[in-house]
């Protein structure tokens, strides 16, 4: 349960559920198993299938050792109403998923007209030579359906295991094996698998699902808020979950059936009620896209001032694409002389009460939005740590600053984390005091 | 194979040969399967037992839920030496593995009074009052090693299944089941669950890992220069695996054995000479903690200018602590405007040969050090996109700029990926350029 915690007891009830599809996903990759890198393509991938209703049960991964990758891929058919595997679909040695897993299954490979024309091309278009070993991206098994590939070379496979070898009830299941590659693996998941999934194993009239974002509130009282008068939605058949990540709280509502629409929509209802303004947006949205898209519609503008954050809050703003039109400066004011240079603080406010205070934010604020002439201006001073802390002013201690043609407000907050953590929740707090001050909210 | 690519003959190598031990790692959380977060539990345990010599065979991931939290352990153990579960050992009732696997298992539990003790001593410490429930961490399997959480209240679990009833070879098994949370997980491993390891199951005759990172040489290129004149070590078991990421290449020397001290120090030794200043650093160094290092030891200081990056390195040197003793101001300007008023970029500059040009560049360096009066200034100016681009500067152009007491140098690159990418990649680029200059690297 990395970073987060949840209590999604009707999720789990529905797991647990005999009528459920029993999904699991197999990742290779020998340098997932040295933790060299992070699996994403299992967030990624059990993200987008359950948004669309489709709940993973089990997650694998295995080196690229041919053993461990038929170990695994023997063992999910053995229970799987469908498998799901990525990587080790290309040209090289390394790649071995597909002839493998045919020849576990006693599948005859057939050559592919379309895909070999289609590997061809790729090189044609880039102006390379076509590796011999290339062509064999285009044996395909018998019978599989064929995944495009506008990506890159190797097309996905997908394939209903009829006479499942290894599963003790006889029932088929759905093996569908796609490139590692994210720039393949996603477009294609998108365009071809979901699709083929609700052709092929559709699920019981509909699946809805509403996730809606909220900061500024812990679970605990999020849940206090609207545990109780969701209940009867929740008897109904409403699934209801938490994620909480630093700074932030989702709340998931889902449903599955003929009135999922209906129960979605009146717990979205409730919840909106129940947790207000602490909802700033739903499913993909993020405080600074949502802080951007505000600006943007409203024709202003914005400036930063960073001492503590160190430029995450820049960083944020500027990951969103368009930021350019109503992000002006971001002045990362790491030093005592940067403040008084470019913010215009006083060597006075800096020497009593000093630079991490009430004072320093507000001159740090009013300076931003001086200089760079805009509507609005954040600023940020406080002790990240994991040293520079004192008695009075422990590391954790952050004052944040808002200037706006109404004035300027500072709020103090204590984000006692380690350094990263510290930064990056302090950046939701100085976006959260920003929105709610374009959107007039308390 | 999530963003990176690795070929690591000789670790499959290892991973397939019956001497080694099968590791296998369970995390336990709904929210996983969801994909609401990222498994970065997998990654950090895996890189510690890699690094120790003990190399996961396979990762499982399920939902907090008793039916598939057993069914994971009870296959485990059916074929592991050593099992190792994150998460669900608190005092709720969604905290399940220590119950469900006693229970699966025919263990009995008794109360141990140390822990009780450690758990009354939390809460009393805390002045909170001690819920009722708390209490069941306390119980412990006979027999089974109690691991301190001095982070939380519930202790990690290692027992070994002597008579293991799901293991066709009778072998035993080892089973260790620790907390979820980070903060508690992390140093418990550490300090608890690694010595046990050595102990338990040692490896035969040690094992010695070294990792070095590189930048500013492609896998590919890194593979050439290096694979041949290791092939006499490799031969002679030294295990040599790449993992590239976005900007970056790690080559992981590591050899089992009692020849494992010498192997891995001439391969060292070769890699070093045949790639040279490519490489920035060893094990956990970053590139943003190497320069910070540098700058630290020569008591030089650093300006950054960022427009296309956005913050993005200013953010990640600011992650380094320590890095305000060097680091000075980050000045994100991302107008012309800006441009002109913090760094005295030129209007005529700016309308041609434009914002994006080798002219600004070397403008907003040189201004960013002679403002701020600092030893070095770096700068970028580029299109990240995903618009903006035209014909002679396409998406990905960039331009990064660096001054110090010698003069300025304005290197162009093309870095066509998605933003995130891009800003990271870019970052990268700016940083080599600075170690390399510190350096007095060509």
């Amino acid at each position: 349960m990395p970073g987060a915690h949840s209590a999604i007891a009707s999720v789990r009830h529905k797991l647990e559920s005999a009528l459920a599809l029993f999904i699991e996903l197999i990742n290779t990759g020998t340098e997932l198993m040295l933790g060299r890198v992070c699996n994403t393509h299992q967030q990624w991938l059990c993200r987008q299938l359950a948004d669309c209703g489709y709940i993973v049960t089990r997650q694998v991964a295995v080196a690229d050792s041919g053993r461990d990758i038929e170990q695994a891929v023997r063992e999910a058919l053995a229970h799987a109403d469908l498998v799901i595997t990525t990587g080790e679909l290309g040209p090289t040695s390394d790649d071995l998923t597909r002839d493998l897993i045919a020849q576990m299954l006693g599948w005859t490979l057939r050559e592919d007209a379309t895909v070999l024309a289609h590997v061809e091309n790729f090189f044609a278009t880039r102006k390379r030579p076509m590796p011999v070993r290339a062509k064999v991206q285009a044996l395909v098994p018998e019978g599989a359906i064929v995944l495009p590939n506008p990506h890159g070379t190797a097309p996905g496979l997908a394939m209903e295991v009829c006479l499942n070898p290894f599963r003790p009830d006889g029932k088929p299941s759905w093996l569908v094996m796609l490139p590692g590659p994210a720039r393949e693996l996603h477009p294609m998941f998108v365009e071809s698998v979901l699709p083929l999934l609700r052709r092929v194993l559709p699920l019981e009239a509909g699946f809805v699902c509403r996730t809606l974002k909220t900061t500024g509130i812990g679970e605990s009282l999020a849940q206090e808020r609207i545990g109780g008068p969701l209940q009867r939605l929740i008897d109904a058949g409403l699934e209801l979950g938490y994620c909480a990540r630093p700074g932030e709280v989702d709340v998931r509502l889902s449903a599955h059936g003929v009135d999922a629409e209906r129960l979605v929509r009146e717990a979205e209802a409730i919840v909106r009620e129940r947790l207000g303004s602490h909802i700033f947006g739903s499913d993909d949205d993020e405080l600074e896209s949502v802080v951007i898209r505000l600006l943007t519609e409203r024709r202003q503008t914005l400036a930063v001032a960073e001492s503590c954050t160190g430029g995450c809050i820049a960083h944020r703003l500027t990951n969103v694409p368009g930021a350019s039109a109503v992000f002006r400066a971001g002045l990362v004011t790491y030093s005592n002389e940067t403040k008084q240079k470019f913010l215009g603080v006083r060597a006075e406010t800096l020497a009593r009460p000093g630079a991490v205070s009430e004072a320093t934010a507000r001159e740090m604020a009013e300076g931003a939005r001086r200089v760079n002439g805009t509507d609005y201006a954040l600023a940020v001073t406080g002790i990240a740590g994991p040293t520079g802390g004192t008695p009075t002013k422990p590391v954790g201690t952050v004052f944040i600053g808002l200037a706006d043609a109404s004035g300027i407000v500072v709020e103090q907050n204590f984000n006692p984390f380690d350094r990263e953590t510290f930064k990056h929740v302090t950046a939701q707090q100085a976006l959260e005091m920003l929105r709610r001050a374009i959107l007039g909210l308390e």
